[in-house]
């Protein structure tokens, strides 16, 4: 199969980002409250979500950054970047979880804005997630914390 | 603004798995070829993929799942899984880079299946993504690996 031939893959929004200071309530559709179940039995989750700003062609099109834009990082291309810039403009952030209530989910660490549209919630599992010795380049070693 | 309002959002292939064995190649789109520069200096990738084999309106509106297809797991909402049936089709591996090279990405330990078209690739970065102490409930201690 062509990768141009496969059907248009569509998202559906699952709920919406709400700030709270430092922290996040995830507000899921009702409709979607069931999927929810068993979540409160995982400290983190991987908050998939859509990066609703950049979403124009220009931005989507766009194959090089200077991570954090910041001009001392190296010009990168965006697959080697976590930038909010990309073809599929999905941000990926594991997220803990203070609390799951009815159909919202109370997380700390998400850096996703206000509004931003959620597209999926995975557990996280550190056999499979966790890689503490993976390498990274130099640029990333020199990053300060956002 | 409310989720229902949001655009649709649509996805784009950024290129497909070819399944080698144990191993697979990420074919990449020629076009996006240059957002790969850089991810040879990582030595793991995000790879984000569309279960197109379940790409249809029942398996996008299940809700529950038995981990695995495995009775002995816990019926678990698939926001507390990585089941390939979810209201948005994205898997999420973290891979093991073998080889950068053109538009190609040889990569291993990628569960998706030959042919899954890939949304997106980012870099694994330890302080951020390794979360070794995550908890976990019961069933996922008692997985084997697949």
């Amino acid at each position: 199969m062509h990768p141009e031939k496969i059907n248009p893959m569509l998202l559906k929004s699952i709920g919406v980002v709400k700030r709270q200071g430092k922290q996040a309530i995830l507000e899921i559709l009702p409709q979607y409250a069931q999927a929810l179940d068993g979540l409160a039995g995982f400290s983190h989750v991987w908050v998939l979500y859509w990066f609703h700003e950049h979403d124009n062609p220009e931005e989507r099109a766009t194959l090089k950054v200077h991570p954090r834009r910041d001009p001392a990082n190296p010009l990168t291309g965006v697959f080697a970047t976590r930038a909010p810039v990309r073809p599929n403009l999905i941000g990926l952030t594991p997220c803990r979880i203070l609390k799951v209530s009815g159909n919202t989910v109370e997380v700390a660490d998400l850096d996703a804005h206000d509004g931003s549209p959620i597209l999926d919630l995975k557990p996280y599992i550190p056999k499979g997630d966790s890689l503490p010795d993976a390498a990274t380049p130099d640029w990333v070693k020199k990053l300060r914390p956002e």
